[in-house]
């Protein structure tokens, strides 16, 4: 991972460069993050010339260490108006650092309205025309793309609503069967993409190097401790929550804690819950057959196995991958309680290229205006053709909750840093409360997940409905999953790390033995923080400060049922996190 | 003015108050904007429970000064996210502070839905149902208010587009005439309005006290003094620029100097300037004659008579006032050079409520994108219906030029702190770009109108192709035109107190008559200092800080013919305007 891909989308030109020296030894957010600060002007428009996209496989990424295959996309956010991070797991990922490459960086303005892709191979990229597949959905494109390049290519593509330049659209990356549906979902960097005229970007690591630990034997080591740690702790062993249910194991517990925004963040309790659980969803797995399948991966060298298959009634494929975020966005938060109306509103976002947990919030929002009524999924169906046939209401929709609240003057408006909250409600579990309010992304759970000990009692317990401590919980995950977000390590091994610490200890082995450093445990939190302030320092100069860093004024006033809770965490206690 | 109307619409009830000492001897937006400031939460929902509306005469209003009858209208701005202050002269102003209410502040939000009136006499205020004013457009709803309630009151009233909660509309005060016709225009009081549920206020001023002034004589020397000034000004005495032209003289004047905006701010010179210029409007208003009037007023003690009633083709009304920014942004900046369209556009623009600004600056926009034709007068007529009848694509046009472009990915958006961008470009005229960048308002002209001395040759010459000295310039001019914000001064008596000192002087008396102050003239920079001040915490403490004093980024890289000039003006420059 010594090279660096740039591609001139005004020039038309692709150059592979050295990585400079500042570069090396980052990877994932840390590279995307720095490479953003360094070369995007914060103050720019992020549909114009000067914003640029950054593509960066974690540091880890490529090697055999368990579940290392997530990429970071970066760029400024045409829906944050900040600094983004989204990252996927993704063959993509392992395949761009095997291939030598740190990162491909996007940039300029496309000036002919024409639609392109970018071929890479080891040796060379090159932008080839697109019209072909211009303004189609994802998943066809996706097909379309391995019909032409070979089942053996890994691929990133924009769907018709990033062409379309709609601030709710993400990117999508194959997963091992090809399908487009590993998402670099939030933030509106699909249409940063679109602005380019870049429809997507194709790998074919054909006599790829692959990458090449300083020191293998520690390499090795550590990744057996962390393999150890996730195949035994609970939550993520083989036959355990994540593996057995999905992420959608989490409905019914949220359901339960009071925590499960229900009908636009109206009540922290969903009727119909059980419906669209994860038990639910297995139950639907098992009883169809065919195509239905929970344990499925979203890249080689993932030993958690939390991703699905679901299947349509008949057991023919219906859509891959139903997260639980998505199930409650486009489910309870809209209080749709049917899973087969569930799983096509997650269709219909992967192939339009929509971010489910903004969709699904946008269509609460869009439902509180009075557009629709809750719990009618053909209603919110509808709202996906609008989308799809870019009408008035598809391009309002299309931006996303804060912009759909703001054309129909709604006051409650979920969102943090104009990005919609995702599916803990943050005044029954306060402590992610502080993450969405202070994390550099907007509303971002991934950010640092307190739910882990307000909620699943792993790496310790806090009660959810107390701030008391919350600022630091908050602070302290949010720099370990930054850290981890540079390695290119799933989220899902915080559960064991912060359990077992043998699992930990075998993380910072993996990170020296690849990069040949000598950091400490302490050195996990430092960097961390470091890549946060690099993204703070970004969004300060684009003139996102502290009072940015706050919750929606309903929730100071409203109390959530079943717990009669507001958000009481003050502007003090927000402010302090930076300190 | 020793009495406060407190209203509340959650409880409706409605309370007369002394003055609380602070605020008296202040008025118009010194008064307002220090009521919201001190009021109302920075960081509220400007549609939510915590906003409020406070409407404030200016402290010379009801006195026999000169052209003193102008109204402040202060609130959190929905389409800024910042403190707001909208003026309009109107004899609502004159009654108002006759009845001895230094202000009305309306607080709460209505939640049965229903619409309400206030009306207000010198002993007492009552909200009344409104429902058969629902909806109504705002020239039938003052005809119905008159009907009703007498042609001796004043009122002002809530179009559709406010009631809607666009973050374009205003708010619409009666002419001597009775028309719903003088606007508080910029952004988005009227929604503001709209989410108290509150539709129009009436004012009875039988037995009205009427203003008492600490020293008549001073008062009356000061007032002679200042009409002496006015009526000897080229720009101001009758048969004058603005009286035999209105103000949309500046059309031919603005084109000639290269700084009239066309088509969404791609030239500063229009071809078709000279079909649509004031001297155009003068011939119809003298061809056509019936209705057909220059030298119209908007308050009974204008001298200036700047104002218009523009006639059909067979002299009957067609709408007045057609003023010159309305002619630039829904003619020039749209690319229509006919005058019947554009006055047509304006009457839309009146009856729906909408800010004429704005609404050119977003149609402007929505040609950008596409969805019509530079030059097509019927298809922004279209665009009218669409607010009208509340479709999705008048959702959006309703929410302002910068909602527009960002629903469709443009990024040639003129616009700043979300405000549209008045009738001078920028780039041909730096210093009014200092005022738009740093002015507390948003894009605004009349906050320091620099094209004084830079396009008119008024209070001294300067060059307007150069940046040099502009932000001194542009902050004497900000500081002096808050206060006569706050006296209730119409701005254009700046033309002949910058060149008349013996007129400035009777500004200083006619304040000191009034007030019984001391006041000397450093201290009108000094207040005006002060209210800037004001205005610029509150909107620090909602997160509009200095990166929010920024042009928008594709003046600083796209040259603007015939000057070929970019915006060259530094941040660090802009910066310093507060220093």
């Amino acid at each position: 991972m010594d090279k660096l891909v740039r591609v001139n989308m005004k020039a038309k030109t692709v150059k592979i460069e050295p990585l400079p020296d500042k570069y090396k030894g980052k990877g994932g957010r840390w590279l995307s993050s720095l490479m953003v600060s360094d070369e995007v002007p914060a103050d720019c428009h992020p549909l114009g010339p000067n914003n640029k996209l950054v593509f960066a496989p974690g540091f880890l990424s490529g090697t055999r260490a368990p579940n290392s295959g997530r990429i970071s996309v970066g760029g400024k956010s045409p829906l944050t108006g900040g600094i983004k991070e989204a990252n996927a797991g993704t063959p993509f990922s392992q395949k761009l650092a095997r291939m030598g490459y740190a990162a491909i960086v996007v940039e300029g303005l496309n000036d002919d309205d024409k639609t392109y892709l970018l071929k890479l191979d080891v040796k060379n990229g090159e932008l080839q025309p697109a019209e072909n597949l211009k303004g189609m959905g994802a998943y066809e494109s996706g097909r379309k793309i391995w019909e032409k390049f070979g089942d053996k290519t890994a691929f990133v593509v924009n769907g018709p609503a990033g062409e379309a330049k709609m601030a709710m659209a993400g990117l999508a990356f194959n997963d091992p069967e090809g399908r487009a549906a590993r998402y670099a979902g939030r933030g509106g960097l699909g249409a940063v993409m679109g602005s380019k005229g870049l429809k997507a970007i194709i790998l074919d690591d054909t006599d790829a190097p692959g990458v090449k630990p300083a020191d293998e034997e520690l390499l090795r080591s550590g990744q057996k401790k962390l393999a150890d740690a996730i195949l035994s702790h609970d939550v993520t062993k083989k036959g355990g929550a994540l593996n057995s249910y999905g992420t959608a194991v989490l409905i019914n517990i949220l359901n339960e804690a009071g925590g499960l925004p229900t009908n636009n963040f109206r009540s922290g309790v969903f009727e119909g819950a059980s419906k669209i659980s994860g038990e639910a969803l297995a139950e639907a797995a098992q009883k169809r057959g065919g195509a239905g399948t929970m344990g499925h991966r979203c890249h080689p060298g993932c030993i958690i196995n939390c991703s699905t298959v679901y299947p349509h009634e008949d057991g023919s494929e219906h859509v891959s991958s139903v997260e639980y975020e998505s199930i409650w966005s486009l489910g309870a938060n809209c209080g749709i309680d049917n899973l087969d109306q569930v799983a096509e509103l997650v269709w219909q976002c992967n192939d339009l290229g929509l971010d489910t947990i903004e969709a699904g919030v946008t269509i609460g929002v869009a439902m509180e205006a009075g557009l629709a009524k809750f719990g009618d999924g053909p209603a919110a169906l509808k709202m996906m053709d609008e989308i799809r046939n870019r009408t008035p209401l598809g391009h309002i929709l299309g931006q996303g909750a804060q912009f759909t609240g703001e054309a129909y003057g709604v006051t409650r408006i979920p969102t943090v840093k104009r990005q919609g909250m995702p599916a803990y409600e943050p005044r029954a579990v306060k402590g992610i409360g502080v993450t969405y309010a202070t994390s550099t992304m907007g509303a971002d759970h991934t950010a640092g997940y307190t739910i882990a000990p307000e909620i699943l009692a792993v790496g310790g317990k806090a009660d959810p409905l107390t701030k008391k401590d919350k600022i630091g919980l908050s602070k302290g995950l949010q720099d370990a999953t930054a850290f981890l977000d540079a390695a290119g390590y799933c989220i899902f091994i915080a559960f064991p790390i912060l359990d077992i610490p043998s699992g930990f200890e075998g993380v910072v082995e993996t990170v020296n033995g690849m990069l040949g450093t000598k950091y400490a445990a302490a050195d996990v939190g430092r960097i961390g923080d470091e890549i946060l302030r690099i993204e703070r320092n970004f969004n300060l100069k684009a003139g996102i400060g502290k009072e940015a860093d706050r919750m929606p004024e309903f929730m100071k006033y409203e109390k959530l049922p079943p717990h009669n809770q507001v958000w009481d965490v003050t502007d003090e206690e927000l402010d302090s996190f930076w300190d």
